[in-house]
């Protein structure tokens, strides 16, 4: 499983502050506190609303790069600007996020093929995000024709279902495990990615129902999650969920990972 | 899901000490934690070795319902120890266990038709126990056909599939899962139980790996578990799932565990 680290998001208020401010040691030390934790992909985001995306993209870029060595998820929703950072990358970024609505596949897929970037594809469309398997589905399946059509192969294509708050759906993790394990009976090679935290938005002690969901959500076949890597609970049940679906040979992963303390069984957040 | 206290056991060291040497209040206290902490029946076991299984057994039961009102789960693996402690229970008591082996199957299956009492089946047989599902399957078939002979409900009929230790099987935790899947389809009225701690046995931080389990196993179809109602990062994960399984309304179990302390996403153990 692949972890995805969230910090560096622009619609969070320090990380924006840290952003319009160009305050570098915020930025790094945020970067490598993710690594640190796990994340093998760290996801920027420079949506700060102030109007200069792309040049703030670009700083974010070159400061996580100064900080750690691994890829990046170049998170925007305008083409042009995921354009502009590509050009400012070492390693191939995977390009967050694609979906049903037109003009983001017609601005993403060009790039994503010239650069051979994993995109991820969240699926709603111009319509919006639908409640029901089905139309996910749907809407899946026309994203697919279209990275197909563009020369992606279906495995850099990493499907985010979308789970909705059980708070205000009961079904609202169902849902998205459902499709998870829909689409993969259809294309196999489909990878799937997640953002967690939506799902226990609402609820008190928020980690137990992202460590539940998750748990489920690797049976069901997730690939990635784009999270908080410093979530030690959430980090901790990805460990043993994958050895007790017997997928990790010898215990050989979980007691590295206990032994180097990267999980342990008391949650508080690393530092 | 049903939660039933495994600490009233002489098989541990503690427990047996209490149980010889009449230690009325560290039993009381074992109980009262445990049915604070949420089980719904408590697990006595007076099995010491002291060669008074029956009088010991029967000491404990009435020590415990002097302390708290829930039902027993009288545990011995001789059913004559059961029908003596049997005429001192005051609510209809579980029984643990059966199994394949016959003696067990003649000796307890008239005890729980006369007193309607459910019944913990644990797949194994006078050969021990087997690892693959399909013998699993066998001899749970075996007992089932039984029970029913015996005039048992289905329903009165929970089996523990016996999960290996993922340290020694790779697949210890996955052949256990597999076979409530399958019995379930076979006999949907079948219900499952299980002795979760010992899927972890010989790794660090146990807890997480019960935690991994129970969230795979309450989806496979999981009805009881004989567990430590202390460990609360498994309370946390029982709770949590069910939620993200959508079988919580409303959030309503959820949010109440939460403000009645029964969750707490601190898991340091309940005292």
């Amino acid at each position: 499983m692949l972890i995805i680290g969230e910090k560096i998001n622009g619609t969070l208020k320090k990380t924006a502050s840290a952003i319009t401010g160009r305050d570098c040691d915020f930025i790094r030390d945020l970067a490598l506190r993710q690594v640190r934790a796990g994340a093998a992909y760290l996801d920027v985001n420079a949506g700060t609303g102030g109007g200069k995306e792309a040049e703030d993209l670009v700083w974010l870029v070159n400061t996580v790069q100064d900080a750690v060595d691994v890829p990046l998820c170049l998170d925007s929703a305008d083409p042009a600007v995921i354009g502009v950072a590509m050009a400012h990358v070492k390693h191939t970024p995977m390009i967050n996020s694609i979906s049903g609505e037109q003009a983001r596949l017609d601005g993403i897929l060009p790039l994503a093929k010239d650069k051979g970037s994993p995109v991820i594809a969240l699926l709603l469309d111009d319509a919006g995000i639908p409640v029901d398997v089905e139309k996910r589905l749907t809407i899946a399946m026309r994203i697919i024709h279209q990275t197909r059509k563009a020369g992606l192969p279906d495995s850099h294509v990493y499907v985010d279902p979308l789970a909705l708050a059980v708070s205000t759906r009961q079904d609202g993790a169902l849902i998205a495990l459902e499709t998870i394990r829909a689409l993969k009976r259809e294309c196999p090679e489909i990878k799937f990615c997640m953002g967690l935290s939506n799902v226990s938005f609402g609820l008190p002690a928020r980690t137990l129902v992202n460590q539940a969901f998750i748990a489920q959500a690797i049976l069901a076949g997730l690939d990635a999650a784009i999270m908080n890597p410093m979530e030690q609970g959430l980090v901790n049940m990805i460990y043993a969920t994958e050895l007790v679906l017997g997928r990790d040979r010898f215990c050989r992963h979980y007691t590295q990972a206990f032994r180097s303390g990267m999980i342990d069984p008391n949650p508080a957040a690393r530092s």
